[in-house]
Order: structure tokens, then sequence, then C-alpha cells
């Protein structure tokens, strides 16, 4: 029989919705051919509570409750659970998947929550940009030190693969440098500038298209884009910078004549992050640039990323309108592979404390 | 101590004489930090004869050699070995590289050259699209039942690693289709096009660039990308097409008022490869489009693809000013994969028989 892969969400937005909404369908077929049997076991949220059932809770319920603004105490069977960080301690799980909200100034509270479940011994897949651009050596080295495995695809691109790739796809390749475009509220905010909206409606279509964040300062000022540059450089090109370490410049200074007289000479306005090697160190940096028609970074995509190898030459990827779903599908690509390791002890579980007696 | 690794070459042209030198320098590197110690046991060529030398022979002597035009026959120290046929039945190798010349027509030699590889127990890596376009699920089998590997990175986008992407990087994932500009010729020609050069000239630019081959008629007519786009399709589809079963239209009756029409509509022509599922069935084409400039296929690059798929939505991958070294690297790339499996029996390594005792 294949051993069962214990999933518990720490935060429960739009991703984790979508995947629990998947994992009744193709997701779950994917899990069980990479061969082991899901089962979601807790979930814990700031706004709708927590809820824990070590025989497995149904994750589309929890959806469709969270969505409805109902609390999740109805699916709760075990003791009461004081906060998230008791719940990371005693949730009876294999993997935690990471997806609060971040404050993306201090990477926080994902950094603390990935970082207290690697200590436990839990595997953790996250889709936040924050442990990653703040914490990645430490975090893997925690989780080496534990057997764990800590995975973070959807941190940057959504679901794109730009992680898995360099990992598994270019051995023996370095990356020099990159330059991308990863910040989806600038690109769309540019884009409908140069057809001739003004800044203010142009990023209140954003956020009606739900593609901002309800702040979006942090995407205009470009310290989102600082934030997953940093992402990058930490794990595709060994550095260990953090968002504080990256030269910044928004758009906020971007007037309408700005945009229109890049179109006249065929070039378009983008927010572009890039990363090079200086010597023994990466320097980052994010700024507006003006990019000729032909560049990859202008074409019409929702994020693109130029990477710089020394063996291979450029490698281009680019993510088609990116979202949601793309990013409940990097949780599952994530979990995939651990489910690889996990099968391998499948035979004799580890035991876990059940959460009822761990409180009792 | 590492097990080695015994490497014979099938051709050796510009991509296996580049490989020969970077084996040198870093590509030994990574295939020593790949855990094996790398040697090259044979080399046949149709034009520079072969050399044998169980006890490896130098790599970069043989590309001097062969560049200089002499023969391979003074680094030879093994008995004669009559044919092609004979060197990949006979030479002491773990993994044959096959880079002959391609008969883009028939998929041959290198079919051929591949089936008996593996039927002798070799691993197989190859930069050819004609065994990928032409058998791949019969080799795949073949090497199954063998217990070796057969990869072919290198066989389309030149070292970009679009078909261990979708099999390392994709889990879970069904491509639907895709759309890919992957014959750099017709590319090239159609840019310069764009400049105002008549498509003779644009042609006999290219073949000195050395980007088309002697004959370009491959190129122009489509069946270059027709045979790309069969082994994207049987890689990454699952299909069992062959070139003839493409819809095909190539980009001969093209003419510059054709592509400065389409420069002032804000468009560029490109020769757009297209696979998409119908029911049980793929269907493939290859024909001049009129792509808009935002379009990430006419982007300014050597290569472009994107994949259309079920669960991750557009991926999009280009490749920078590809060639010889990409092409390279992919080589490297599949032959590190090998290593891994190869490392794993290095303690007791199967016995071959020495090639002086096998024609003996």
């Amino acid at each position: 029989m294949k051993p069962t892969l214990r999933i518990a969400f720490v935060g429960f937005g739009h991703v984790g919705r979508r995947f629990a909404d998947l994992l009744r369908g193709p997701f779950g077929r994917a899990l069980r051919a990479a061969g082991v049997r899901p089962i979601v076991t807790g979930i814990a949220t700031a706004r709708h509570g927590t809820a824990v059932d070590a025989r497995g809770l149904s994750a589309s319920r929890a959806a469709a409750l969270t969505r409805a603004g109902k609390p999740l105490s109805t699916l709760h069977r075990a003791p009461e659970v004081a906060s998230v960080t008791a719940f990371i301690r005693q949730v009876p799980a294999d993997v935690l998947i990471e997806i609060t909200t971040l404050e993306p100034r201090t990477g926080e509270p994902a950094t603390s929550h990935v970082a207290a479940a690697l200590r436990r011994g839990l595997h953790v897949v996250t889709a936040n940009k924050g442990p990653v651009a703040f914490a990645r050596r430490r975090l893997r080295r925690l989780a080496a030190r534990h057997g764990r495995v800590f995975l973070h695809e959807g941190a940057v691109m959504d679901g794109f693969p730009i992680f898995n790739l360099v990992e598994r796809c270019l051995p023996g390749v370095q990356v020099l440098g990159f330059r991308g475009v990863v910040n989806a509220t600038t690109t769309r905010i540019l884009s409908a500038m140069e057809k001739g909206v003004g800044f203010e409606v142009a990023l209140r279509e954003v956020q009606q298209a739900g593609v901002s964040e309800a702040d979006p300062r942090n995407d205009i000022d470009g310290w989102d884009a600082a934030v997953k540059a940093c992402a990058i450089a930490n794990a595709l090109m060994d550095a260990q910078l953090r968002p504080q370490d990256v030269r910044r410049q928004g758009i906020a200074a971007i007037t309408a004549t700005d945009v229109l007289a890049a179109r006249a000479r065929g070039e378009r306005l983008r927010l572009v992050a890039r990363g090079r090697r200086v010597g023994r160190q990466v320097r980052l940096s994010v700024a507006p640039e003006s990019l000729a028609d032909g560049d990859l970074l202008a074409a019409r995509a929702d994020g693109a990323l130029v990477l710089e190898t020394d063996l291979m030459g450029e490698i281009g990827l680019s993510e088609g309108p990116g979202g949601v779903e793309q990013t409940a599908y990097a949780l599952l690509a994530d979990l995939i592979e651990i489910s690889r390791a996990h099968r391998g002890r499948g035979v004799r579980p580890r035991r876990v404390r059940r959460s009822g007696r761990a409180s009792g």
C-alpha cells in the first residue's frame, strides 16, 4: 500500500484553496502516481481559525468554508491549538506548506514558520519569497541537518520551475548573472500606460484584477522585485544577500510622456531586476529600463527571466498569464519531489505524536 | 576511487571537437564532480578514420588532428576496425556519443547507430534529432530492456534543456500543445529581409556564418523544422509521429514585400512549428506565420518554444545566440545524468570485451 503523505497548511488564501480544489482531481492523481496517498491533516489561518484532524480532513470543504468567510472549527477533531506556533509544533504531518501573507520588509512570519517546521523534522514547501530572500542558506542547512527537504519553487514567477530547472537540468553550469521582469503589477501598469491610460487609473485596474496586493506600494517602489532578485541570487548564484542590499528604484516617477516616448522609439519601459557577479560578490539592482521591442523581457508575458551562464549562454524563461493556479502547481511539483524522499521510508513511517496526546 | 566513464564518439565534427576541448577544462571538472573519471576510448569518423585506445586517448589531440584535416590513425592503439558498425560493436566503452551528420529525410545513420549501441548494452547520448523524430519510443524501450539510458537533449534548441525540463521539473503536467521557432536559418533569413536584404543575399550570409548546412534546402522547405516538431511531439507529448506526418510549408515563396508589409503592421514573419492534441492524436504543422511584436516567438532569439500545459499554463523557453558550444553542453548534461547511473555500479563494473580480443 502507498505510504500516506500528511500535509499541513499554514496560511490558506487563494493559492491554498486552489490547491485544495485541485487535490481532489489532477493534483491528487499526480501525487498518487508519485507513490503516496496525500491527506490534509491540518490548516492554520489568521482569520478563519484552525482545523486539525489526524485522520485527514476535507480540504475542499475547508476551501468552501473560508471562501464563505466561515471558521474552520467545524472540521477540527483535536484538542484546542493555542497558536500558529503550537500548530506547527503539534500538527500530525510529514510536510508543512507555508503560504501565509508575507510582510515583504521582514520576510516574516514565513521565515520563522519554515525554521520551526524544519527544526521539528517536517519537510517544508513554501510559495513565499521571504524565506528565500532573507534566510535561504540557513534554512537549507537546517533542513539538511534534520534530513528533510526545503523547497520553494513558487517563490518567484509563480509556478515556472526556475529554481528546479537550474538545479536539475543545468548540471555543471554557473549562473553569471540575470535580468528579469518579475513584478506583474508594474508590468501591467506600464503596459496600460502604453495605451494612453494614466498611472492612477492603470493602478486601479490592476488592483481590481487582483494582480496587485491590497497595498501596492511594495510593487510600485520596487521592493517586491528586490525581494525576488534576492531570492534568485541566493538560490541560483549561491549569494547571501538581503533585499536591503539591492540598489532600488521604483516606477512612481514614470510619466505618460516617458512611456509614450519609449514607444515612439520602438521600446517599452519595464521594471527590470538585475544581478551579476563582480569578483566574488553578486550585485543586485532594480530599476526601470527602456527595452527594445525584440527583447525577451519586453515580450508579452507576466514574468520573464534571462539567465546568463558560463557553459550554456543565455537561457530565456517566460510565463504566460500566471496566477493562483500556477503557484498552486509549484506547491504540487515540490510535494512530488518530497514524495520521492518520503516514499523511500514509507514502509516504516516515522512515529509522530498525535496532536491530541502532544497537547494533552 | 571514482569509477571510470569510458566515452566513445561516432561522428566528430564541430560539436564533438568543441566537446573534446572543453573536456580538458570545465566539462571534465563537471564530470568528476558528478563522481566519474571520464576517458575517451574511441572516435569513429567518416572522413578522418578511426582511433581506439582502451586506456584512453587524447580527445583534444584528436580535435586538433581532424581540424587540420589529418587522419586519427596516429592515436589508434588496437587492431584494425573494419567499419563504423564494427566500431560500435567493439569499442571498449560505457557510453556512445552519436553525433554523425544526419540525413534528415531518413534519420540515418544516427538511428541505426543508436539502436546498435543500446543493443550492445552501451548508454547512448545523441545531439541528432533523427533518432528522436523517427524512432524515439522504440529506442527508449530498447534502452530500458538493456538497463541503459538513451538521452538526446541536444536534438532541439541546441543545449537548452527542453526535454529534461518537462521530465524533471514539470511532474504531473501534460503538454497539450506547443508552438516554436526552431530553425535558426529561416529566422536569420527573415530577420535579414526585415532590414531590406534580399532572400538570396540573406541566405548566403547565413551560410557564410556557418548557421545553415551546406545544403540549405532542408531549412528553407521546412523539413528541418518538421523533424524537430516530431522530436518535440514524440518526447514531450508521447506521440509516435514521423516527419512525413507533418503538414509542411517552407519560406521559399516569401518575398521582400511580404516581410516589409508585416513590419508595417508591427509584425514579423517566422517559420513556426506547431503541435496540438486533437482527441487522442497529435497534429503537427510547419508554416510561416505573421507574429505580433510582443509575441515571444518574435523576440530576438535563435530559438524559442512555448509549451501549452494543463496545470502550468504557458511555458516560454528561448535561447540566446546558440551553436556548437551549447550543443556540446547538452552532451555534457546528458553524460552527467548517465554518470549517476554509472557510478551506482561503479564498484563492480560490467565486464566489456576489449576491442582487441573481440576482433581477434
